[in-house]
């Protein structure tokens, strides 16, 4: 075994019996640290800028763009969102312990299946030093231990984040960061199925790839959002256009954008000029098939790869479509079953899209925008998973609990059979 | 790509499709191909046992022994079984479509936690015959495709299983059977992530390692149980007997008997004779730690190696603690959080261990041998997962069921911020 591994190995022997102390803590003990992590991040802010500092002069003489020093960057402002979103973390309703489900089997045994920590969790990020302290907080409120393992570009203020949130007065090992950013870090995690119970990568899509070729254990992946919004020939055109507008400008950067529209074909000659001119005056560009370019005439074509393409840009797809069907099929073949929507004022038309796209999030006249965590009101928001095991969609503190049947009874054995 | 890799892609594609047909069928729908399924296994059985016939002849010929013929072994008993279980599964209800949670956000738009099919199962497993018709139809109930990948020994049965299958009027490609039983055709079910939602691997802890190494979905595993059994001193002695004897002797060959039994050491000089001699009344071998072997001084010592082994036999280790802590800790440690067991009159005892004890079931004066869905009363079962992810111990057709949020409005954008 490497020193690498060895240590590793080590943080995970560390944090599994950290793990069965953290699960026994009452809501009201968790809080109490919560809080006193969030009073340490402010306290704190001085060596995090200090240390984040020294973060940003070795990108920039790493030649970084300006797009990964901003994602790099924190400033008091920054420190003080951290602060307060474990303050929040806090004040939300802790789901370890809650019955789920009870009931009484004929032989007189009570079964109970009730929500337990899941255990230990590896989570592998890139350049924002604000994951350190949001994902450890959400596993830490949900009794969960955790080892960070975050990019090399972050390294010093992810260790100065690390280091405060360990004043507050968690069990030992609760939240351990490895202090290796290479790739063999990644691989003893990945790896150590004895002592991991689940890893979350949270980045790009080569992050994910490598973290599911190597890992034994469960991962939560949260892959693209090539997310569709489809005009039924039952929509109302100007919910149709205030719909796909919001969906593609409202924020185009991020996982539930959207980045295909499709459109029925027996509206698409008067709708698509219309929606076209609301979407250029937000500067998107447009590309679309044959047929949607025999009405918009003066935009791109697209090609095949533009179906399966994530843009996270101010490009927006379109598709005429002869039928519900066709839709549906492209959704299903070309989308990553991420969340996708029907505007029409059809209800069966809207019931059957929502029965047969096959996506974490399915919505009818509404922006796919809302396909969020905090919009579905689950407080806090630990990723959007594309996976269909454990966690589909906004994953919340819910998603962050296992369970376990308790039974009680008074002496039932089950003899001869 | 090879042949065998080429022809298990394919299948995948088949699968996709076949499930996306199978999530829209109503549970009357599918109840009628299952009673058709059942009633084609009843008129194939002289084909089946025919196949089947050839399968013993060429496991004969290999030296198989004994026990593998007779799990290999069909007869018109076991073929009944199979239709049987059919039968029982078309009558149980169907998750599929059930609604878990709903509400209504600020803004108007209402979210529904509905459950849907997981896609496509692939079911990896070994001698056997029987699982191609029960894991399918267990599948198939739930709404999913499944790729079956029998062994070798059972060829010539499975196949013409999964062909009486084939003729009850599920959409195409709903069940589908491997022609190879090559490891490269586990490698190629592995590895199509695109294709395959989740694999099963059912079988001995070989194969389920096979699988996780070689798995790019996720895998649900069911690993052995090292289960115990804790006496506390606040104990019935007749009924830690009684459960006892149950946990190991009433079927020792399973995952949830007992192969630890934990005594506190306040009781142990009494209570330790006692369940001796009802273990031995039923030829049980008895290892027992140095404090054990200190008052059944004619008893094998244990060694390390005794405290992680799943003997599925008639032997029995036994350990004297000093505390409740040492009982939770040795299980804790020693064991594979599949069912342990407490049995005590002392209540607050009894919540600790429920709640210290990581084990997908716990329970309180119960024999560990109700750890099984059949007793939980979940109709039928796939297996007991010993993992944390999506399902814990004793899963049933509910956890063959992913979801996904349907959200309804009227024209919501999320807008400027």
């Amino acid at each position: 075994m490497s020193t690498i591994q060895d240590t590793i190995h080590q943080m995970g022997r560390q944090a599994r019996a950290a793990a069965y102390k953290l699960a026994q803590l009452t809501n009201a003990e968790k809080n109490t640290i919560l809080k006193a992590m969030a009073a340490a991040i402010r306290e704190s802010a001085p060596i995090l800028l200090d240390a984040n500092a020294t973060d940003l002069a070795a990108g920039e003489a790493k030649g970084l763009s300006a797009a990964m020093l901003d994602r790099l960057r924190l400033d008091e402002a920054r420190v003080e969102a951290m602060a307060t979103g474990i303050d929040q973390v806090a004040a939300l309703p802790d789901p370890v312990g809650l019955v789920m489900e009870a009931w009484e089997r004929p032989n007189g045994m009570r079964i109970e299946q009730v929500r337990v920590p899941i255990g230990t969790i590896g989570i592998i990020y890139e350049s924002r030093p604000n994951v350190t302290a949001d994902a450890a907080v959400l596993c830490f409120k949900t009794g969960n231990a955790t080892i960070l393992r975050g990019g090399s570009e972050a390294i010093h203020s992810n260790l100065a984040i690390a280091a405060a949130l360990g004043t507050a007065g968690a069990p030992e090992h609760a939240i351990q960061l490895i202090p290796f950013t290479d790739r063999e870090s990644v691989a003893a995690l990945a790896g150590m199925d004895q002592w991991l119970d689940l890893i979350i990568p949270r980045g790009g899509k080569g992050l994910i790839e490598t973290v599911v070729s190597l890992a034994r254990m469960p991962v939560i992946k949260h892959y693209d959002g090539i997310c569709h919004l489809f005009v039924d020939k039952g929509a109302d055109f100007n919910m149709a256009v205030s719909l796909t507008v919001d969906a593609k400008t409202q924020k185009c950067g991020v996982c539930n954008a959207l980045e295909t529209l499709l459109v029925h074909r027996d509206i698409a000659p008067a709708f698509l000029p219309q929606v076209a001119a609301a979407l250029r005056a937000k500067n998107v560009e447009l590309r679309g098939c044959e047929e949607t370019h025999a009405v918009l005439t003066d935009i791109v074509p697209a090609t095949e790869q533009d179906w399966r393409t994530e843009y996270l840009d101010l490009i927006l797809s379109i598709k005429t479509v002869a039928s519900l069907d066709e839709a549906v099929d492209h959704i299903n073949t070309y989308g990553s079953h991420h969340t996708d929507t029907i505007v029409t004022a059809d209800v069966a038309t809207a019931e059957r899209f929502l029965r047969e796209v096959d996506s974490a999030c399915v919505f009818h006249n509404v922006s796919n925008r809302f396909a969020d965590g905090g919009e579905f009101g689950f407080g806090a928001e630990i990723g959007i998973s594309t996976d269909k095991l454990h966690a589909r969609g906004p994953m919340g503190l819910r998603e962050l609990t296992s369970y376990q049947y308790r039974i009680r009874g008074n002496g039932q054995i089950k003899g001869a059979r």
